[in-house]
């Protein structure tokens, strides 16, 4: 357990700078180092540029036999509009485990999207003296992996209307023919993926010539129904007049025109199945199973129906391998895949988690992030990620702030772009007491996997002793192994070294096995009906469409995938409006979707928006290149 | 002028292999041997993967007094849909020149879209034993440069139809308010941005609160026309159902629709503007003053006015650089930059090229490739590159194929796909003789730019001895420095020694200076009409909106920008039909548009397709990963 080599501590300054100027302010180490530091050889990983590179998958099987570090979530409670400070923390304890508690840690997080990084939100590589650099390299293109993404959802949707352009315009055997043209001897032949498509037909025979009438019209026509399409367009840019589209109007189209719309890349299916595979062939498989709508006899027509499950894996082979990048003290991070968190599942990738826990070994630590408040993020962390990885976390960090349990303790409503209410500057021990139900419910919930609890609080600097003794002892009233305090965002790792503490031993300590929340075996609507209570409610209210799909998917056998709530972040309950710790509600099931391929099915609670848009001025007005330097202004 | 390092010579095999196959039998150099080979340190470039780098445009001021090396074109005579081997060609003389000849060379490309590989057409790593290599990462994402245009494009689009929603929904007041919020201080601040507007309107008051409420409006409201607007969005897939759509047909979108389409992304302005750039500053304004329609009132409304080209510029910041790759032959060549050849000029960069130049140094050898037949290709490379790189060629090579010649002499159609005429496989030396009118045409046309012309025959296996020495004739005739016979698909760069040679003393004898086809201080109309009569056209017809917009360009500011002709490369003339040197004819100009940003007016000559579509069986049924080995198979 010797010192990483690349660590380094940071001199900080107060007040805090700006994210970009602290960013700058530190000339990042040459990612070869940060390698270096994880025993990781130049065979290990692809450079891209000085500051980046991929690990390759292939560490896995080499390190097949080491051990895994300790494994531990950051969650957060119930949040306001502006966040808690989740990626901070998670940043800043992984700068105090490595920088100041001489551990082996990697820290893992989502890539995020680029098309907010010019909206409204800016960047997303934590903050103040927490962050990770290059901040524009983590914020724009990264290794390319989402633009990747983008490519190959889009071929598969190019595809669908293609398929069924042609097939609305050819006899049978004109498309059978068209299918399996004949090679220079003559000799007609069914490509390799054409296989997968016969095998779910039935048909064994190998050479097109032997099949029966039935069967070519069986094979060659997929017979999608348009009304049926789940698969959609995606880019990853805030274009909201692409929400809802209508394509197919030019004239060679010859009015085959059809209503659809364009999602923001990140909530691809296939950004799910990045972030949810565990090997090559694995990705292959869930690539190629993705459902993209039924046909009209109501069968579900998959992307190797299509013929494209293979094309795609080409696209996303590079996609699969974990970006090293470095935090502000020099400690390593891998970024990868960065998934909704409300129609998907929120959470960075299991490769990189994976690969992450071998390469720390035995005592060391993975930290990794779950997307939106603990009762979505770690639930979906815990039943839908570690199910598919097999992986067991020690520990769950849950993240609180002051505000935001004032929040919760009834304080006024909290306003993006308004100025905080006196209530959130000034002591009230009270409103704070009042408002840690919501912590408390994080807790017992997140704790109930078996897991150790320790919450973060965050500190402000408006923020007083009184308060942070009372949120600490609502925590371990609730039963979390410890709750301490945390100035990373002023002082970097120096300022969450109690935490690191704290988060080492708990994980030592940890004495149970991990327990999911529901079984894979049930019902969907008793895998609902469980998540449901988790959040307090006292009950599930099905609207007719979502009961119709529920029917639909486990008539197709689809009844046995873990479940992933599309629910707001901002309370318990469907009611961003109800804070606190709701109960007694009933959750209304507005539609149920699925994500076949990533492997989750997907209930709707309300209306889940996949497409942000632009404000009137936003950020990118201030965002350039001083072409003088190279170097990027204006990012936030 | 010591022998390249890293330069190997071809085992070849007869009858020649697959291209993936001879492909995949070669282990490429690591690219950072191709790089030292041509003098560059590894802070020269950075690395992405083992095989692929992006050269830094520093090395350009690095070089700054070094000498260029000598520059050479590859063109082609007017082609068969099947294509006469001009991207092998290119990459067969640059083998036998640093192969066999012992020369510095670079071979500089295009990037390709990689919409056709999954569709039709395949990949276009040149062929046979004249390949870039590795042929998948060439085809497939390469350095994220495509999708940097595709991401910076969608970003302007998308910024396009917000603002039109916002301004139809605010009051100038409110408008401006936005646009300039207030500080922490509460005090109102144009961003950097916002002052090229201020400054284009005229105004020069520093302070928001000190516009008058005309100027106030002026500023805040650009008041875009949206039938005029030119700007589409893009996507890098064969995706024919985009080619006309409706967008904004969401609730939010309150009924604000607009049929606009996507194009594929390598047609994007901004793949033009890459492609000629010379600079990051120069790269910045180019961007922000591409022009996306206008406003009201008739004038032009621009990135910049939109506040966005400088987050345009920061999405392109990396795109800049070139990718370094290799031939199978193990020389370098540079990847960069692949605009469409007929709505934009189809050259690969200017800043591989220069980087290029000063790389091979004198008596060394840069080639580069020109899209479509030499009418076309090698046309906007003299009067568009050329005029914005200040460069200078020696020489010219124009490609012919016996099959090409035979089309040109009276031969029966070639259609894609079909099995070809035996006139294309016995001997008939005088069809040949009579298509070589078409050569003889391109040569004319080409020497006239002062540069020496070399022919190089592509030589089938089914071509004779008489056919090829009637070719060779009838260049000399015609005015050509040389003609030679290659065999590079077959031999690699030993099949093209006699070219390299033919070209080196090409290159040393030239006595010219260069010549412009037009100069640009004469109107829109006489450029046009002298690139018509270099077709040999007796006249030009404008149709009505041809007029419109020629007098608003010419009103606007724009009549000073080169042409390029949006033309079938099938024929001289506009049909495609016309083989041979038609002349006579009265050349139609249906519409004209402009790329302001990169820098060209486009008349269109006919229907240009800028969105290709899906076969009913794309290439993308035999393309899958073998996930044992991670490598790509089925890619051609």
């Amino acid at each position: 357990m010797s010192s990483s080599r690349s660590v380094r501590k940071l001199e900080v300054a107060a007040p805090v700078p700006a994210d970009i100027d602290i960013a700058n302010s530190v000339e990042p180490f040459h990612v070869s180092e940060i390698a270096k530091d994880l025993n990781l050889s130049p065979s290990h990983y692809d450079l891209y540029g000085k500051y980046k590179a991929k690990v390759l998958l292939s560490v896995l099987d080499e390190l097949e036999r080491n051990d895994d570090g300790y494994y531990v979530v950051v969650g957060g409670i119930t949040p306001t509009p502006l966040g808690e400070g989740k990626s901070t923390t998670t940043v800043g304890l992984c700068q105090a485990l490595g920088a100041y508690l001489d551990r082996k840690v990697v820290t893992c997080l989502r890539q995020p999207s680029q098309g907010p990084t010019f909206g409204i939100k800016g960047g997303a590589a934590g903050g103040g003296y927490s962050q990770v650099i290059p901040m524009d390299e983590f914020n724009l293109h990264l290794t390319g992996d989402i633009h990747a993404i983008t490519a190959a959802n889009n071929l598969l949707a190019a595809a669908i209307d293609t398929r069924i352009f042609h097939e609305s315009t050819q006899s049978d055997k004109a498309l059978f023919n068209r299918l399996c043209p004949p090679n220079k001897e003559g000799k007609r032949k069914f490509s390799d993926i054409m296989f997968r498509r016969l095998k779910k037909l039935g048909i064994t025979k190998t050479q097109p010539e032997d099949l029966t009438p039935e069967e070519v019209t069986k094979f060659a026509r997929l017979d999608i129904d348009p009304q049926s399409i789940t698969w959609r367009r995606v880019m990853d840019v805030n274009d909201r007049f692409l929400r809802k589209i209508t394509v197919g109007q030019g004239p060679e189209e010859k009015g085959m025109v059809r209503e659809t719309g364009f999602d923001i890349s990140v909530a691809s299916e296939i950004m799910a199945v990045l972030a949810l595979t565990t090997s090559l062939t694995d990705m292959r498989e869930r690539l190629g199973k993705m459902v993209i709508g039924n046909s009209k006899a109501g069968d579900p027509i998959t992307a190797d129906d299509l013929g494209v499950g293979g094309a795609l894996t080409v696209l996303m082979k590079d996609a699969i391998n974990p970006t090293l990048m470095q935090t502000l003290e020099g400690t390593p991070v891998l970024v990868h895949a960065g998934p909704f968190a409300n129609i998907a599942h929120g959470n960075s990738s299991i490769v990189a988690d994976k690969i992450a826990l071998k390469l720390v070994g035995t005592g060391g630590f993975v930290v990794t992030e779950a997307g939106f408040g603990a009762d979505i993020g770690t639930e979906k962390f815990m039943n839908i990620k570690c199910r598919y990885s097999g992986l067991r976390p020690q520990c769950a960090v849950i993240v609180a702030t002051i505000r935001a349990l004032k929040m919760h303790g009834g304080g006024p409503a909290v306003v993006a772009g308004k100025p905080l209410d006196p209530a959130y500057l000034n002591e009230n021990v009270p409103l704070v007491e009042a408002g840690c139900v919501n912590l408390a419910r994080h807790i017992v919930n997140t704790k109930a996997y078996g897991v150790n609890v320790v919450v973060a609080v965050n500190k402000f600097s408006t923020d007083t002793e009184a308060e942070m003794n009372a949120v600490m002892h609502a925590s371990m009233v609730a039963g979390a192994f410890n709750a301490v305090i945390c100035t990373h965002h002023a002082h970097g790792g120096k300022g969450a070294v109690e935490l690191g503490v704290a988060v080492q031993k708990a994980c030592e300590s940890v004495n149970q096995p991990l327990h999911y929340l529901y079984p894979l075996d049930i019902s969907i609507k008793e895998k609902i009906e469980a998540i449901a209570r988790s959040y307090g409610a006292s009950g599930v209210e099905y609207s007719e469409q979502a009961e119709k799909q529920i029917e639909m998917y486990t008539r197709q056998g689809f009844s046995g995938l873990p479940i992933c709530m599309a629910k707001t972040q901002y309370s318990f309950s469907h009611n961003a409006a109800e804070k606190g710790a709701p109960s007694g509600f009933m959750l209304p099931i507005r539609d149920v979707r699925a994500s076949i391929g990533a492997g989750f099915i997907y209930p709707l609670v309300g209306t889940m928006s996949t497409m942000p848009g632009l404000p009137t001025r936003p950020c990118f007005y201030e965002i350039d290149l001083d072409t003088s330097t190279g170097k990027v202004v204006g990012l936030s």
